[in-house]
């Protein structure tokens, strides 16, 4: 199943299991019950998106929608919504 | 009866009890007894509308009217809460 | 008596009575007790609106002051909360 | 004593004692304590107000601020809370 | 002491003692323990300005910020919380 | 220390101790507790701001961010948030 | 790891255990126990931003994501939402 995002929205597959590996690892401070970050799979049209599919990401912790692509967790967010590339 | 939407209104078909096949299988994590999918149907005349009618979509949980068309359900929706394309 | 809506505004007569019929009848879902359907009695002089006299329309469940006209009960609407043209 | 309305204000007297006349009569369904119609008595300077002195005019029910000129009562109004001119 | 406004921003001096005069008195209807009149005694430098010192003045109840000015009660006001002016 | 405020932001030092003295002096009335007048120290680079280093200002109550700098009192503003120069 | 702000947003390292300091030190004042002040580390693409890496700034106490790199705090915060640069 594929999906494509509309507009200035982005499809992000959730990470999950490594918030507390050692060593210069990113934890989300006040929600570690709910990773902040995952990897870009997919991309609206707009050209104000400047991820692109492969991109590690960290995004608001409110933001998007949750949904389930082939039993994995994803969110679809806006672009607004990324606060950082993660490299 | 036929239903022309205004502006950049769009009016989606919902799908129904589909949302529990196994394998690739599309399920709203957050709130599973209202389906968030439908068939798009009619689209107004707006030209920021990217969705054609037979477009599989996903649209955001609170967003439109509800409305019952022939007996079935259909949302009538801005293309702004229309998230993505299924395909 | 004549009502000419202002600007952006749309009078609308509402229907009574019908939402019931069987075959190919619109029936709004969540607010059976309230029509959300009318007929267009007149239009205001704002090049946006896109609906005409006669045309039936449905409307946003909240929109619009009701008055009565000649004992009828009418809508003064923005053409904004006009959802959908029915033919 | 003369009221000049700044910018896009318009200032109206408001009728009473006319709510229940039999025939073609114009009763607010909401507020029928309020009357909701009035007539203009002078307008701002601004080029979008639409209505002249003279003009009986339909409001929005919770518009405007109330004042008394010569022991009457008022309304001053922006030209955007007149909803109709009743003809 | 002189105080220079801001921008859009008017200083009042706001008026006591004679809400309650007979003939052609001005009397706010729904705040009687606040005058909602008074004299402008200077004006800020933006050119949306409409009225000018000496001008009496009608605004807003609840706008604008209160001050004394060498013992008299004086309101600063943006020029949009005056809705007219007495003459 | 310096602070440099960014933008439209004025770093106003906060006075103390006068509100009370007579003849011809600025008690803001609602909140006497709060003195509402400073004197600029440092304002941000936005042409928009039309105060300078010096100048005795009024500002909005609650307004800003409240900093010690050198053991002192000051606030951070926006330049829209002072209301009036005083002189 | 490195973070990349996106847009207008701004990573900051947050400082620690120096708000006491006697002599010309900045203490916020109505929120002792959040430092306020941080160094810049890196910057988004958007030209609006008017700090860069290495700058001392102050920040809106609410603003921004805290965030842990390499077990430090952090905060990835819009670029209006620093006050000021301390120098």
């Amino acid at each position: 199943m594929k999906i494509k995002p509309l507009g200035d929205r982005v499809l992000v597959k959730l990470e999950s299991g490594e918030e507390k590996t050692a060593g210069g690892i990113f934890i989300p401070q006040t929600a570690q019950e709910k990773t902040q970050t995952g990897v870009v799979v997919e991309i609206g049209d707009d050209e104000t998106i400047k991820v692109k599919a492969g991109d590690k990401v960290m995004y608001d912790k409110y933001a998007g929608t949750q949904i389930k692509v082939d039993g994995e967790e994803h969110l679809l967010l806006r672009f607004s919504d990324i606060l950082a590339v993660i490299g």
